[in-house]
């Protein structure tokens, strides 16, 4: 039998979802555990493993049809030592997760980032098949993001740099979790745009936001959008600021990265071309040479959280 | 004779400088003209590929000797096709430098951005001697961003990226001459340092920063570092938010590139360790993952416009 299998590992704060992936890229067994972050690593490594072999048992795949198996991981990976350097959500300083879960599998493990997996995985097989050149935000409680440099991840010149999301929108502007101010993430990502509904919702008590909010039980990142499409003018001020912000970072990695192809995921790029045409414009009117120079594709991701799992198999030594 | 000689051609807007380059990377015999950027790009060709010949008969070296011409450019360069997309400060648009100067020279011949020779030049004979990873911005007129990664220029997928001085430092912030507003250029340019200190000194008629300009008969990029030297109350704020932006600024690209090393050039970093020790602990406390990732060293350039000789010399296919 050939080996034509791979394991993908997306490992989360809150779930961990483990795929096995063809040679299509097709995920065509998978598990998904609570990762419990709480507790030691040793266990939380014992559970992927296992994992990892029940998805071959659950496809009656051996072992031996498989080529490696990748893991995206939140936080700092040294993609060279296969260490997590820290990962905040989890936990973890120093953990030695591709050592540790070779020993368990047998299995050559690669890990990356989460977000530079989720562009590989689009890049594999969703939208930016075939590209060489794609970077990607994640949309989400941060702003991740993910960098394929003539199809390959680019992780900076540590392995530890492509934090994209902590560069700088707005000098001295909104605190950001990094211990900086006025980063990308503190104004592109899901909880910057729920801040920002918030204070607008404070100010208007007549606003749509308001019952597209108990609609939700909650305020999250549809509530202005939602209220937005029906017209209400304080969501449309929310929406607006919002995309402009994401318009600003989008021109701002073009700038410097000049992808072919540029891709918007995590929850908030389900609002679709409301979210796409704006950006698409200002970056249009903003890049770089404007009209001289070559403008990406802006497109939606096409995988939702499967890009994780299959660009986290696609990871190569 | 062995191939052993390089030229390196370095083209600005107000003069050209060319220089032979032996195998140790020393400049063996230079000549600058003016380039005159009114006339029409086939005179400036002519004149480069004179000037080559001129170099080359001063060091008494046959154009057997010599590998290869290379360019840096003001303006987007497509790399591949050796052509110059467009360069405001020449007025050019399409301009087939590469394909033109060789046909004149009969030596294979390169071209790329101004910044990534600069940048190239100093890995390979400057302050970042023997570094993969290097990272330069040039503090003029604009800021220049230079990128070398795994010992090679990076510029872009469709190599008209790598524009680091147009990415944002302050969105809706001072206009930038690239259309958009706050870009890094915007506040870490000499030209932003000369704009805030002629704010600085209408508002302070007492300060030592009027004394400093009619020395140097003008307000210059020096006058409010002379002045803050002297402990002048008004030119130390200016000097401190100028250090502050360029802090920021070189945060943001440690974060996406995480290089080995931090060039400093053009001519602010002629300040040396009143530049440096600011923009030195403003990355220790910034720079994403603290002390948790490795923080480059961050230097002053070595080697002056010679830099920008030395990477054009120093470029390949």
């Amino acid at each position: 039998m050939e080996n034509r299998y791979r394991i993908g590992i997306d490992l989360g704060g809150t779930n961990i979802a483990v795929g096995l992936v063809d040679e299509n890229w097709s995920i065509t067994a998978r598990c998904t555990l609570s990762t419990r972050a709480e507790r030691p690593a040793r266990e939380i490594i014992d559970d992927m493993a296992k994992a990892a072999e029940t998805v071959m048992a659950q496809a009656q795949v051996e072992k031996e049809a498989c080529l490696s198996v990748g893991v995206g991981s939140p936080g700092t990976c040294d993609e060279k030592t296969g260490e997590i350097l820290y990962a905040n959500n989890l936990g973890w300083r120093n953990v030695p997760l591709a050592q540790e879960l070779q020993k368990r599998l047998g299995l050559p493990v690669y890990i990356s980032n989460d977000a530079n997996c989720a562009a590989l995985g689009e890049v594999k097989a969703g939208a930016a098949k075939g590209c060489r050149n794609a970077l990607l935000f994640t949309l989400g409680t941060g702003v991740g993001g993910g960098i394929i440099l003539d199809g390959k991840i680019f992780s900076g010149g540590r392995s530890c740099g492509a934090e994209l999301g902590h560069t700088l929108l707005m000098a001295e502007g909104e605190p950001c979790t990094c211990g900086r101010r006025g980063c990308i993430e503190a104004y592109a990502s899901a909880t910057a745009l729920i801040r920002d509904t918030k204070r607008e919702m404070e100010r208007t008590p007549e606003s749509l936001m308001h019952a597209a909010a108990e609609g939700y039980g909650k305020v999250n990142g549809r509530v202005a959008f939602d209220a937005a499409r029906q017209g209400d003018p304080a969501a449309k001020r929310v929406v607006e600021n919002y995309l402009r912000y994401l318009g600003e970072a989008v021109v701002d990695m073009i700038n410097i990265f000049r992808p072919d192809i540029f891709i918007l995921g995590g929850g908030i790029a389900n609002e679709g071309a409301f979210l796409l045409e704006p950006v698409r414009a200002f970056a249009a009117r903003y890049a770089y040479g404007g009209a001289l120079n070559p403008l990406p594709e802006i497109v939606c991701a096409a995988l939702g959280n499967d890009a994780g799992i299959i660009g986290a198999a696609a990871l190569e030594g």
